[in-house]
């Protein structure tokens, strides 16, 4: 690889631990991965964490696939350079689109679409099932592709929703304005009888009352955080429990308002077991 | 300038002219700055113009003053070492923030703020003008102090409003939601008994008509594009009008969904005399 002289993350981030440091890698385009992070760390308390939100760049959703594939190259690039990664989780729906790779230098990937697919075919009764996403995503059809590919049954509907990452991050959770966004993204899906739907970006699960609110209770919701667990149990190495519980959240750009959103994502997590960088 | 060899910006941008081409240079974090180069180009028909949107990257609005700082330093290494410029138009509230040069390499620069200041305090009969900007710019209260500079009884009140470039580019213009997501961010302004508002993000003048129904017509808008015609004519050379209206839009990452927002922006201006690369 090439890469290293040219990657601009390794002068952009800073580093905490020592490149001998054990760890799951966890990264996202910015802060929505941290629900699946959550997810870990509730599911695995004595594992290490490496997580790096790309916030200078972000979103990734409405970029094109090279960006968004030069982009997670970079990530993956500099998280294998800087620690020993046992695993690296693509917490991010655009980036895990243009990351068909199962490991990167030896080591396992994990991309958040999988293991969402899995459990949603594992859900539905009907295999008509919907999908809400930001606009890459939808358009890369990976989810549709991957449902079909292992039930060739599946009624796949899909809606880009480019209004509501903005919405959680402006925190106007179960709100009356966020339920009507929701409520006019979901209504193509709701003519189509689904009775699951992967929430098909790890910001959604912020605003998952709005979301169950404008679909009924008569669907089910994936959650990509859940999903994720099983897939990360399946290749940890044994001794993994063994671990020191740490947790580094790295980012390319750090703000107050950065720092609060992570609080809102994360909680009720306790912030003080956490390394801000 | 040791920057160039390290400028993504070189290996990322296809140029579609000669480096002696000469032309007004316009750029923006995205596609908001085309409401500029709109007015620009209608006011100065015969002129070159060459924009960069640095889609790959937007928005900037959320990211920390260093960063923005950044990316602004490595667009104008770029613009300035590709084409013969006249003179630099930073279409971008978040980079203009981030800015203070009136000139670069010899280049006069234009920034949107300090247009937009000497309208709004030449439009204002009460010297209460507020401010609708992204956070980026409400927080660095650029306008504020500009504006009390200029006119140090002057009151200013600002509000962030992160949501109205999606819902611009949603092209959810004139629309109810639209309509109520705007009244919320306008209500504090309203209590304070302005009389002048700034829209201060190249998108909004999209927006105009919802905005101009949540604070009613006794407030007068104020738009970045007019005022920057304005502070371009100052600085212009005597025989610019000789040039031959040669457009080039370029862009960091063009894909379908950046060509639609950008012919919504630049509706109803004839796209066929621009070139896009």
């Amino acid at each position: 690889m090439s890469l290293g002289s040219k990657n601009p993350l390794h002068s952009q981030v800073k580093l905490p631990f020592a490149s001998n440091f054990s760890a799951v890698g966890v990264f996202d385009s910015g802060l929505g991965g941290l629900t699946v992070l959550k997810a870990l760390i509730e599911a695995f308390p004595n594992e290490n964490f490496v997580y790096l939100g790309d916030t200078a760049r972000l979103p990734y959703g409405s970029k094109s696939s090279e960006t968004i594939r030069g982009y997670a190259e970079q990530i993956l690039e500099f998280l294998t350079s800087t620690a020993k990664l046992k695993a690296i989780v693509i917490a991010c729906n655009s980036a895990s689109t243009q990351v068909p790779e199962s490991e990167w230098q030896g080591i396992p990937v994990l991309n958040v679409i999988d293991p969402g697919v899995s459990l949603a075919l594992n859900t539905s009764q009907s295999s008509r099932i919907g999908l809400m996403a930001t606009r890459a995503t939808v358009t890369s059809d990976e989810y549709g592709k991957r449902l079909r590919q292992k039930n060739p049954a599946a009624h796949v509907v899909s809606v880009a929703c480019p209004l509501l990452v903005s919405l959680a991050e402006e925190g106007w959770v179960d709100d009356p304005i966020t339920n009507l966004v929701v409520y006019r993204y979901m209504e193509p899906l709701l003519r189509e009888n689904i009775d699951t739907l992967i929430l098909g970006c790890t910001h959604y699960p912020i605003l998952q009352t709005s979301i169950q609110k404008a679909v009924g209770t008569g669907i089910k919701l994936i959650h990509s955080g859940s999903a994720m667990v099983e897939a990360l149990k399946a290749v940890l190495p044994e001794n993994s429990a063994k671990a020191e519980g740490f947790v580094h959240l790295l980012t390319t750009d750090l703000n107050p308002v950065v720092k609060a959103q992570a609080e809102r994502l994360l909680s009720p997590l306790d912030m003080s077991s956490l390394t801000w960088i």
